[in-house]
């Protein structure tokens, strides 16, 4: 029954369409995970220093044990009572400021930034969204413009509405304070309001993760807050990656950044891979967003669905993931800054609980982009079992970003591997 | 741990903000379905006549089992190999026209329309979209202007790029042949082309389920869709809700009614209430999009939703519930007929399949709504333990689309049921 590699390949581009994208030069086909191993087709295990969707690991045995257990008994919307909503709800928002009292529940993070800038422009009646310039947000219509990839053929004209400052970047151009930031977004709100578009709101990832998540200070969004509200906008956190304690500080990374969000999204890690989606906000602007949109989401906080994010929740809570990202992470930096002593290549390191990385430059003087080589980097790794990846403006910037239960072996693991590695790459192609 | 009904109540409006819609004057608080049952909190039994999205039955086992073994096993995402998307989607576009080749997969129908559109936007480089004035195709952003509930102030002005013509509707404005649907489709495209905007598409349901379900012929679609192409435009079929051997004759609408769809969208059943949509069209339209808009969907076609969808497509299979639902549903329309020569206030006996029902009216001269008492039958039926709900233009028409293993002697209780209601309840409040 199963198919070789380069079978598969075929049958995705019949089946599925030219031009679906696949990690690694040699894509790896995965068939069986468990915690923060994944293995291929040919029994091969390989360490997942990647994927964090499976935030409490891949098929942890509380989600998978509360997604069969919900599903054996009931599963259906939200137009019927169930408590399962309610539960997670409570204990949802139990974790943030007490404004963030309420939330719609979604399938996808998508589909919560979607609603979310939808509310933004409710409350404001202004549609100008300013995000930054190497972001992602989702792939609707509406929120794939804050990507920049779409020409401005396609999205029926939403790309008038969205506007870009440069995405923040602590290697190359310093901000300590985010006043730099700030003054950049204020400037984009006046194009807005000079295009007569207005000013709706800023969304951004709290922590810039797909920036290359720049080592900005906690409490860095502090100034940036002030402009947007003062512009009478609101202020969308987008925790998809950022949340559920990735940044081992915090379970938000916008608690890290000193802020409380008028609207917070979240998606991938929430239902540990089961598609859960959410916007959590104040009890005002969803009740404006509702009555302008009559919004209903047929499988958006069903039971499953509920159970599967409770799980998570609990696990989080119960094995105390958060304090362990952060240790793990404390101890993955040192090392990463030793690598740093020992090669050249390695220009910056950054990262706070599991999310972290270095980027990679060809002379630490004019800080070149050493992309080819990183990519280089990341294919050998794949070949010697570990599964991480790269990102940011050039693309030179490992990125590290396992699964919570990620431990300090794990991590010397990954990193005894790299050093390997960088000792045998050549910088130069 | 149970809350009261009114605690419910009071915790859904604090956790998900006000106007959360339910069903009936009195929500019911299920906690357990199986096949067509559902049990609510006080151990109460619904026959359910009302849910099509546990398509094979509510908890069906081998779904259950399906979703379980996968969830154990590996859940990730399309970047990694995986040959359970390939599977489904070389059986999914099996059952259709050989142009309909390659499938896009989502979490939602929502998604799967908003795909849907910018794919048509993206081949004809026109943005006109026509959809009838009745309709509901999903809520994000770009395709919930295809609802008309919107006010023009939300939606980022997507609102222009829409135009609606009347429902079909069999019972007050016959036309049996397609011809006048078809020419008031040809001015809503002239309109959009005098207006700037082109035509992109049509998007309907094939078999018109929000809008009633109207009594149209098999082949009834042939004259729009001939529209359609000669002003260069694509003809989205969305079959949400009529796709999956609904109508009992068909695996999917469109091919009833005659025409073979540039592309069809799906979402609600497909994974039997497991999250999962999808888009299947011709590969050269899925490659124009892709490249356009780079498309990744995180959860889209993971190995669990897979899984899910695979077990829903063999059970409809292995029990033949297609033909099953035209049986069953043949059986269904005898009894509603002989309802309709008993109650005077039954107006219209219409629908194929496991999808029919009546439409009331206080007279069948001038075929005046009987809205109000619709909502009474319907409230006294849930107090009798059966679960239906109604819809169209009017609000004032029984919709009846159970799951499809709904049984003969699951009709006969739920019209034996439904005559003592209409006895006993007053058409003139």
């Amino acid at each position: 029954m199963t198919r070789s590699i380069a079978d598969i390949m075929r049958d995705r581009d019949r089946l599925l369409g030219p031009g679906v994208s696949t990690f690694y030069d040699d894509p790896v086909h995965i068939v069986r995970g468990e915690g923060v191993w994944l293995w291929d087709a040919e029994g091969r295990k390989y360490l997942d220093c990647y994927n964090n969707v499976p935030v409490v690991g891949h098929c942890n045995p509380r989600v998978v044990e509360a997604i069969c257990r919900q599903a054996g008994t009931l599963n259906t919307h939200t137009r019927y009572l169930h408590e399962g909503i309610l539960d997670y709800v409570d204990k949802l928002t139990g974790t943030m400021d007490a404004s963030l009292e309420a939330a719609a529940m979604t399938c996808t993070g998508s589909e919560a930034n979607d609603i979310a800038l939808r509310m933004a422009e409710g409350m404001t009646g202004k549609r100008g969204i300013v995000a930054t310039d190497a972001t992602y947000h989702g792939n609707t219509a509406l929120v794939s413009q804050l990507g920049r990839s779409n020409p401005p053929s396609v999205g029926f004209g939403l790309g008038q509405y969205f506007r870009f400052v440069e995405a923040p970047d602590s290697y190359r151009r310093p901000d300590p304070d985010g006043q730099t930031f700030a003054a950049a977004v204020e400037t984009e709100i006046a194009a807005h309001e000079a295009e007569g578009h207005g000013f709706a709101a800023l969304v951004i990832c709290p922590y810039f993760l797909n920036e290359g998540f720049p080592q900005n200070a906690d409490g860095w969004l502090k100034p940036v807050a002030e402009v947007v509200r003062r512009a009478g906008g609101l202020l969308i956190c987008d925790e998809v990656q950022s949340g559920f304690g990735r940044t081992g500080t915090h379970m938000w990374a916008h608690q890290k950044m000193g802020v409380v969000p008028d609207i917070v999204t979240m998606g991938k890690p929430m239902g540990n891979g089961h598609p859960v989606g959410g916007v959590v906000t104040r009890a005002e602007i969803l009740g404006t967003f509702r009555r302008g949109y009559r919004y209903f989401n047929t499988f958006g906080g069903n039971p499953v669905s509920c159970a599967a994010a409770m799980a998570v929740l609990k696990e989080i809570e119960d094995k105390d993931l958060v304090a362990h990202a952060g240790r793990v992470g404390e101890h993955a930096r040192q090392r990463l800054f030793a690598l740093l002593d020992k090669y050249e290549v390695i220009g910056d390191v950054r990262g706070s609980g599991l999310i972290f990385g270095a980027e990679m430059v060809l002379d630490r003087e004019d800080k070149t982009p050493a992309t080819e080589f990183t990519d280089r980097v990341i294919n050998a790794m794949r070949h010697r079992g570990i599964i991480h990846s790269k990102l940011g403006r050039h693309k030179n910037t490992l990125k590290i970003r396992p699964p919570l239960p990620f431990s300090i072996e794990n991590a010397d693991l990954l990193f005894d591997t790299l050093d390997e590695v960088l000792a045998e790459t050549s910088v130069h192609a």
